[in-house]
């Protein structure tokens, strides 16, 4: 058995997996261990939805920018923002919900995401399955909407693979830990020499792993970074109830 | 040793702390094991900034409206959305950095964030450290952008703190699960019975655990949820150089 520690050190996305079916009772495991993760305020904002269907994992497939592991991999879970729970016991509090409509709000939310997020990669990865998590279903969120039936002040933030895997992929290089992580205060001074050191690491993997088209960190990032965004989600946000004022 | 699932499934947040240091190859460990977690397209745009020195914890404790415990906790960790760093990347494969520009980056920034918020919890409670996330840090982001000397286009959304526990708290109930596992697709009809149910549990739990002024969660939740947003963090976003389009 591994240890947490390695569990989340060796952490690795899958992209194939094997037809083999995740019993109902490793799925209940992982979910009940998300479900405990923490929430700001103990608003349990976070809900998710189990999508086993293969008809419905193709059309994320789709959604999601044609990433044909969704449709392959048994178990793909949508993690939502989810006001519309809060919002009726705010409602049954005799209040009118605001949280919506605040940048604060939507950073909460997507926090809270991340943490259900991870807390089920981790649980998956401790019951021997793969993962990979997928940010593409913002990519069309309205056709996810429509989808999975989700109600006014709820979005899909992000998703999840899950599956036995059909692959043991190498673990990608992270960039030097120095860029990660700073002492008492940030230090900017080593971020270029890692980024060069990084960008000539990660080619080499590539190789390694017969992806010889494999870009640089640097090129790759600006490949996604460093061009417009053209998703949707301010819009579909806005049509979900999220009247977000930015101006303050 | 508890297994991975066990930990995920126990989590408590923890409010006060013994005075004895984290060993330095602790934390390391528990860095390590963030700094391992994944991140959209690669981009590693989460930095950490560890605070041990307790004069600037004592700093956080205030901006985070006064939490003793950011002052009693040996470590702090603050957790940072980092497009300076993706940002040297994309500007030396010769492009402009867009990311910090659009929703869609706000909330990939966020999202990624909570994945090593959890990452860094799991990996504590695995090395037997108590903990307890804070969101508070976002009542005065630029203080704490002046305090940890953050550059622009970074933002701190979060923080965590860490040290032994001088308590064993009773972990708090959760809404009953059908409130947040939803199959194939989003089924609100349970949730008022839920929410009902929860609000009478949560009353008994604070009972128990002697904290007899503790409110029913729809009640604590319109505290938060149901007022307006005072909060700074859309303007100290933007001058971060977070010049979001909310209009697409």
């Amino acid at each position: 058995m591994h240890t947490t520690l390695d569990i989340l050190k060796s952490h690795r996305s899958v992209r194939a997996y094997r037809d083999r079916p995740v019993p109902e009772d490793t799925l209940d495991a992982i979910l009940e261990a998300a479900w405990r993760a923490p929430s700001s305020f103990n608003a349990q904002e976070i809900s998710v939805v189990v999508v086993r269907d293969p008809e419905r994992r193709t059309r994320i497939s789709q959604i999601a920018g044609n990433q044909p592991w969704i449709a392959q991999a048994p178990v793909f879970i949508a993690v939502v923002i989810d006001y519309h729970k809060t919002g009726l016991g705010v409602v049954k509090a005799g209040r009118e919900q605001q949280i919506q409509g605040s940048v604060d709000g939507l950073l909460m939310g997507a926090i809270d995401a991340g943490i259900v997020l991870e807390a089920l990669m981790v649980a998956a990865h401790a019951e021997g399955l793969g993962i990979v998590p997928i940010g593409g279903i913002r990519r069309d969120p309205q056709a996810m909407i429509d989808l999975l039936g989700l109600p006014r002040l709820t979005f899909p933030v992000v998703g999840l693979c899950m599956g036995y895997p059909a692959q043991e992929p190498i673990q990608k290089p992270r960039m030097e830990i120095s860029a990660f992580r700073h002492d008492e205060v940030y230090d900017a001074s080593a971020l270029p020499s890692a980024i060069d050191a990084y960008d000539i690491e990660i080619v080499e993997h590539w190789r390694r792993t017969d992806r010889s088209n494999g870009l640089a960190w640097s090129e790759a990032i600006a490949n996604y970074l460093g061009v417009p965004d053209t998703r949707p989600v301010a819009e579909v946000l806005r049509q979900q109830g999220f009247d977000v004022t930015w101006d303050g």
